[in-house]
């Protein structure tokens, strides 16, 4: 057990398993801890098939809810839910409150969320400024929360659906090859989306591609290498240059 | 002694002692190999004084090559000079073909060069295009020159003297706190330029306190931090996110 | 009479005038729908003539609604006004509500609006960013208004008044000559700005040299064709290049 | 048969498969003409596999001009080869005024080629300038080569292999289902890449879903939707928004 | 006595004096008026060291205004204090009005204030928002409030901690060498932060560097000149280009 | 008579006239010298008009000088021919060299010409790359030209004929009122393109209007001011922020 601590703060119930699973696996395999924050279960806006299905509000954010409990689990990952609701996901100084106690509570060593653009899903940047915000209030002494103040923790933005729309420059590509059959597993406890578990299993090569190629031929990394990628939001700090 | 091996190509003789000295010497005390090409001795534009003191074109070349050596001894890197002139440093095939040959050669993990963009000199960006296009070239099993086809080495741009007019992103904040007497030794090889040891001295410092501004307080890193920014070009390749 | 339906988001009531009137009057010469949504009337940002006459709010507000009133039934488009106050338009949950029942209740097909920025004007940036927030809520099925799910109408921004102070970027020019009439004489109906009318004339003629030189001489464009430009949010979906 | 014609200018023989080839496909399958330009064989630097089997370049370059014409003819493109080198390839006067008059032979109403930038490949970007370059040369009454002068066709980048490290923005999504099994067949031609085959089968899938996403729900696009995404460098001209 | 009148809207106590000092200093030497807004006292954000020293928030909020009065003392401003809170500095319309009266009352002919991207700390974008929006609401006429409408002072932005990360580019060098002596007397009024002093000393002379860089060798600016960097919002107007 | 020193850098003989003739009259005016140096007549890519009444290339370039030469005696600056040709306009180190003894000779203290990109005209940024290198390089006490090394004159782009396309920041809205009597008679000195006289002066009138927009309604501008508009290469020097 490492005090590597990753915490993932995800606007719907669902976008921590597509966009990040590959990295919370290989967290725990390496035996770090994963904290996964759901601000919404995106209930109005990710369940279309619920709704098409006739069922009620409660019902679906205890679907999703479960789903995501299920996939977390796979994940090996503590997930907790602020049931702020979702389209829209309301920015409000008691939800971001709320993250800063997260973040106090967890003393995360990473950070990993939306991007900060998204013309497709207001959801997702407004969690992003929320998970960005609390950041910068959880390292202040001053701020009136419990715990200690936080430190500097690396911020990730994980991939969204269409890349080059939302701003999203892959700084980092991850290999997440160890921790692919859990993610796999993760995605299917996602039972309404199954067109998504190719789509993602798909991007997944795609990052591998990239990866082989931006790592070089010398590496030996194997054919089907499966990649995540993430955009930072500081700079990497480091004692060598790799 | 490892197979890590770090290539910096420089317009002039002496951009790398000012702008990635503390890299090069953090390297080298880590038992990695360091190999510097001067493109041009920086005779022309980068050596005002001795002009006005009315040194011929060759004296001038020798001097700044002797500084040249000396802070790379300091440093510990070889050092090779292609002299091919500077203000203009002058593209052409033959010299980005000399290029490969050297990349063939020393096999790089790691390259150092300019930023691509600099408004304040012409020859630095020059350099900066022929480091790109001649690791593409010598990726290429194709590509007539003797040696293995190379890897994938990333490439890091260092820092220009005016960073946000040059389009310098910095991505990587790297801690030369253990190379820094080492690199203000070498500074003090170029004897010409007094004013730029303290200049460069007070950027170390800057950069250090941007780096443990960045990296937080948690890593006790201490008060007299040195640093030195990088720009990547790729995406970095990892295992884990930090 | 198509299924084309036309939705023009602006902040004040003259914007739609200025920035859209060709678009709308060309898209109601082929027998499309138009509605034009009126956040405010611009009662307090624009309409300097009036206070400096020293009416009274509810006279400016008359006379703008009037003004407005008049244009649109030259253009032929539906107006509808919300009257949310103007400098500062202050977004709401409820204003984003009251467009998302427009948008079920329109259907639009295609959708105009302002800049996302616009650093003379703060009221545009925020009508644009309603206007966007409010279509991709209209688009989920869980969202609680009536009417079906929205579609993926594309999302045009019409011309700010400093287009490259506010990071316009005319992706397309759109020939409006067949209803530059129409255009000048809705204009006409904002008698208190005459100053302008022969502005945007100007800026149609040169929007329309631009637009011959993109389109090349081949077409046989006339001499005096006008055009608006206007900027995408989204990527044209098409099965031909053109 | 119609007057349009496409040009479509590539570095390499390989590129315009698996690039264009959808967009190739459908434009002939409509009637229009497609002429495709080969700057190069790429027998340097995209032919890896035929050099560790010690073909010599004659051997290579036969190999990939017979891959690329029986691509083409799959495609229903005329095919024209420059054989200018590659790895890289040298821009000069001459291979532009070259272009000049391939612009001027062909005439076409749209032009397709590489990004502009492009940090894994030198190649590509030069293509794309001299392609743009030429474009401007041959609607010079003045400048001196046989044909009419060109008018102003629009130019579009294919997506490269990295698209957000190469400053692709998908303007366009180009639905090409309806000749993608005519691109699957003409990227078989290229014998030696069969891992590409796939790669590029699961791109067009990913930008099919983009697309329908982009489309909307309404359009009834089928779910096996494939595209292609595109770049446009000049406005697009129009007579209506959508 | 000119009419020239500089308006500082800062976040917090501290920030005029490091980031604004010398512009303000040699303003008020040539008889212009400076007025200083704090929304804030930085007292939950800025105050690390009194809180570890166990005082109360009254406690802290009374230290940061008596340093931040001294400072403006020295500096020959006017100083003004909000008391709306930090860490998180909250957006509202009425402090947002409360500005407005500020720009009616002091009718600024430059504001200066925080960059609108700061990844460090979201109060700093949130005070230059509220800077901009109110001065453009102050513009109109018809916006209910005291005083004359403003005409359009050029608004500045200061430099932040982390400049590249900020996205400031820095578009005006501003000489401060004949009020350094003042700015850096008002710097040791922030008793409490004595690194700082020298941080701010060594930015002064850096930039100092880089004016002298950009004005040329033939000004005859001597070697310790001192200049703050300033990124512009609008454009210049003049009647000279220089 | 003052010692400054306005030089002109432009690609084609006309250029000169239409994007800064107002900047070259007003400081005409105020006793300033002025240089124009035309790199090409602009024979083959602007003289449409005179090819297709049959003239012949030496008459083109015969003409286009008189009209020049016409222009430059109205504005009252000097003008030089580098007979360089033009469509394509070929960037050499000796066309280079040429300018940097122009700048030598000149000691220009505001230099002006093209941007750096326009996808409409690839002489335009050939010439501006041309214009930033000889500046650099003649800074370079080292380069072997006659005359003193120059100083660090700042440098202007004019504006381009679709600045939005051509990446145009307008950083400097310069009042040309007072010069554009002589501004408009300089561009009927250009008598083959009548069509350009208004467009440029609707040009004025717009920039005009924004102009006073920027300075605000206090300065009393006059209702018809003119303005060109201009872009910054390095940060503004100065020692008061207006």
């Amino acid at each position: 057990m490492t005090s590597e601590s990753m915490l993932v703060i995800s606007a719907h119930a669902g976008d921590f398993v597509w966009r990040a699973g590959g990295a919370i696996a290989t967290a725990v395999q390496r035996g770090e801890r994963a904290t996964v924050v759901c601000l919404s279960f995106g209930e109005r806006g990710e369940s279309a098939k619920a709704w098409r299905e006739g069922q009620s509000l409660d019902e679906i954010k205890a679907l999703r809810r479960g789903e995501a409990e299920a996939a977390a689990a796979v994940l090996g990952a503590d997930v907790r839910f602020l049931d702020a609701g979702d389209y829209p996901l309301v920015e409000s100084p008691d939800l971001v409150d709320s993250l800063v106690r997260v973040y106090r509570d967890t003393s995360p060593t990473v950070v990993l969320t939306h991007t900060l653009a998204d013309p497709y899903n207001g959801d997702h940047p407004a969690a992003a400024r929320m998970a960005m915000s609390a950041r910068i209030l959880a390292q202040a002494i001053g701020y009136d929360a419990p715990g200690d103040p936080l430190g500097a923790p690396p911020v990730f933005s994980f991939e969204p659906h269409q890349p080059e729309m939302s701003g999203f420059h892959p700084d980092v590509l991850l290999d997440i090859t160890a921790g692919f059959d859990t993610k796999r597993e993760a995605m299917h406890c996602l039972a309404a989306q199954p067109h998504m578990w190719a789509y993602y299993e798909d991007l997944a090569a795609r990052r591998g591609v990239q990866l082989r190629r931006n790592a070089g031929p010398n590496l030996g990394l194997p054919h089907d290498t499966k990649a995540e990628a993430f955009a930072r939001h500081y700079p990497q700090v480091t004692d060598r240059l790799s």
